[in-house]
């Protein structure tokens, strides 16, 4: 296996589809359904029909590549992950995942085709959700987790569906339900995706070996009080909205770090209303982003969250409500296979870690049914979903070596 | 005296004046030099000279009246307040104050002119700073206090300057220095205000006799951390400005309560930077205000919020700074008038209470250099500064009574 030829594919073919994005000079912004994505997926299907798989577009967008195996019957591989991207986005968030499946797919022609199971790689359509604020729709679509009313009920910024923008980009909404895989006929999936985070840059190692993605709570929180003057309404006769949310916001960083297991917990967005600099808030509304491997330890932070809620707005008078936004479970990611891939890092001479992801990929939704497992590859300084998104070439090739040594063990 | 009379006389004017309005059926809106304000003052003069006054409007747009007294080589007694409103306001923030001063001279004409000293009633311009972002205009300018320079500097939305919107009120702005009185002429001011606050409303005494004017420090805290995914950053590598922000946020009210004093401190307005649920914030800005009769309250406070910004950046690897937008001074208020002014309520059987103004008031630069006193009539429900705000007529006319015998004895 040559190292070098692999990262010089991988470099030229991440870097030829970085023309296709909707903002040139500011990242990659690739949105599904549009013309910048049939473009990628026209060229995509080039790249793997060049690999030697035979490849299709299925009824949700998806591109799909098959390498047969001498006995086709058996279940099969598939590895990939997304190609659309974030607003100004980066190169390599989902495509890295795609182009290494394309890699090891040429590395098993060349190999004279050793596999007795099929393989499939596979570029999904929409994991990002940027475009209708859902997410995974490619993956769910060939789960059959994907609904007509879905189609109807999610539209973009211009209030055009999932629906029409399907037609629009030349697919058959009604024909969705085709998409969906007999799961019996696949053995496993493999999504290499880049890590999105600081850790593997920070402690200098060179794959991540993902155990588990975390599973994540979202809420909007509004606590209510009441607007008054800031001069002339006395402290103990005031319902001030700011005092009673910012009790809790302050404390829930600590809940997250007091569990470990690297759980997180953010308050990103805060409002208040009205926001003027001498008027007691009326309404503040924030938001509260819980993660973690383990589900308990989601739901007592959230637990906890309301709790202090109910003391701080008993305190002053104020009420609120919590206003759940998205609820996603954990999802162990394959043991076997995990162990399979420490056995080829060490083999190979690669540094390792083993890993929690805590963003949400494609392998979240295909793991909650099929044998799943991911490896990550290093961010420059953590940074992703932004134009300096920056992954090493050769730190994909190695996540490619070792998924191809694993296929291969699998067979 | 026929409070009745009072009474009806303060209904009639001030419901006629909530026709100079820039937003009607939506509250009062009367902006400095527009035509809503030349419409009020133009009436207003009416009504002074309806009282028997002699009535100039001076060089800062301030509307005066003169009662001449029966020695007027003695320093003048002069009462009044503004006929400004704020955007969407009521129809007794300032009027009130004016259309008392009007009602106590009609009720000296009326005793057949028993004053010794010249008494002088004011409407002041721009006490709000609705307009400019300044306040005090008119006060101010009677004080010799406002340059050129700040006719110039400052500008209304439209990037009008105060100099340009004199101009087309048909005021000479070079003129301003003229406004200036000789404050060896004068003897007292009294303003009469509506609290716009809930003490009174809610421990039901007809008067508030004002003893000080709280001091105002605000600042608006710029609090810069790191942004980062929400999802992939463990806890001990992010710098996150709302952690460190919510920290000290949620312990100034706490501060101001155990001053005590009437102390108040308030986070009206917070801004996250960038703002998305799945993101670690980079920026946090909110405001703080802090008001106090004690000047040493004020600035303790203040330095507890530096230690606390200096700890919690300290903790996470934040920086901060902190921007003064404003300091007031607090002024204590004359102790002669207000026990005088407590005889004169126990003479009438009114019920009143000693209190601190929460709020800034021409007072509030008056009584800087003159000696100076306020009394308070009661917000329903607290409410001020929008279209509800109320005070009965039948309490305006108590105030104005009491003042009415405060500058009978002061002769």
């Amino acid at each position: 296996m040559n190292m070098e030829t692999i990262t010089d594919n991988l470099k030229k073919n991440l870097r030829v589809l970085h023309q296709y994005t909707a903002t040139p000079g500011d990242g990659t912004t690739r949105l599904p359904f549009t013309k910048e994505a049939r473009a990628a997926v026209n060229h995509i299907r080039i790249m793997m029909e060049e690999a030697g798989l035979e490849v299709r577009e299925d009824e949700a967008g998806n591109i799909i590549g098959l390498l047969k195996g001498a006995e086709p019957s058996l279940p099969a591989i598939v590895a990939g992950s997304h190609f659309d991207t974030v607003t100004n986005g980066g190169d390599f968030d989902g495509l890295a995942g795609i182009m290494t499946g394309i890699e090891i797919a040429r590395l098993f022609k060349q190999e004279g085709a050793p596999l007795k199971r099929n393989f499939i790689v596979i570029g999904f359509c929409d994991e990002e959700g940027m475009r209708f604020g859902t997410g995974y729709f490619g993956s769910k679509s060939i789960l059959g987790q994907v609904t007509q009313e879905d189609l109807r009920h999610y539209k973009d910024k211009d209030d055009i569906s999932i629906y029409e923008a399907m037609k629009g980009y030349g697919l058959v909404p009604e024909n969705l339900p085709r998409a969906a895989w007999d799961l019996k006929t696949i053995r496993a999936f493999i999504e290499m995706h880049i890590e999105q985070g600081p850790i593997l840059y920070q402690s200098g190692e060179e794959l991540g070996l993902v155990e588990c993605i975390v599973g994540i709570q979202r809420y909007i929180v509004t606590v209510r009080g009441r607007s008054d003057h800031a001069g002339t309404t006395p402290m103990d006769m005031r319902i001030d909205a700011v005092e009673a949310a910012s009790q809790v916001i302050a404390k829930i960083p600590g809940w997250a770090r007091k569990k470990g297991e690297g759980t997180v917990a953010t308050t990103g967005f805060i409002k208040v209303i009205p926001g003027g600099m001498n008027i007691v808030a009326e309404e503040v509304q924030f938001s509260v982003d819980v993660r973690s491997r383990n589900k308990a330890s989601i739901e007592d932070i959230v637990a906890k969250i309301r709790d202090s809620l109910d003391e701080a707005c008993r305190r002053n008078g104020a009420t609120y409500t919590m206003d759940n936004k998205l609820t996603i479970t954990p999802v162990d990611l394959s043991r076997d296979m995990l162990a399979r891939l420490e056995n080829h890092c060490k083999s190979r001479g690669y540094t390792w870690r083993r890993m929690i992801s805590g963003a949400g990929h494609d392998a979240l939704a295909v793991g909650q049914v099929l044998d799943t497992v991911m490896v990550f590859a290093p961010s420059k300084d953590g940074r992703s979903h932004c134009p300096v998104e920056w992954t090493e070439y050769g730190d994909i090739a190695k996540a490619a070596a070792v998924i191809h040594d694993l296929i291969l063990e699998m067979q």
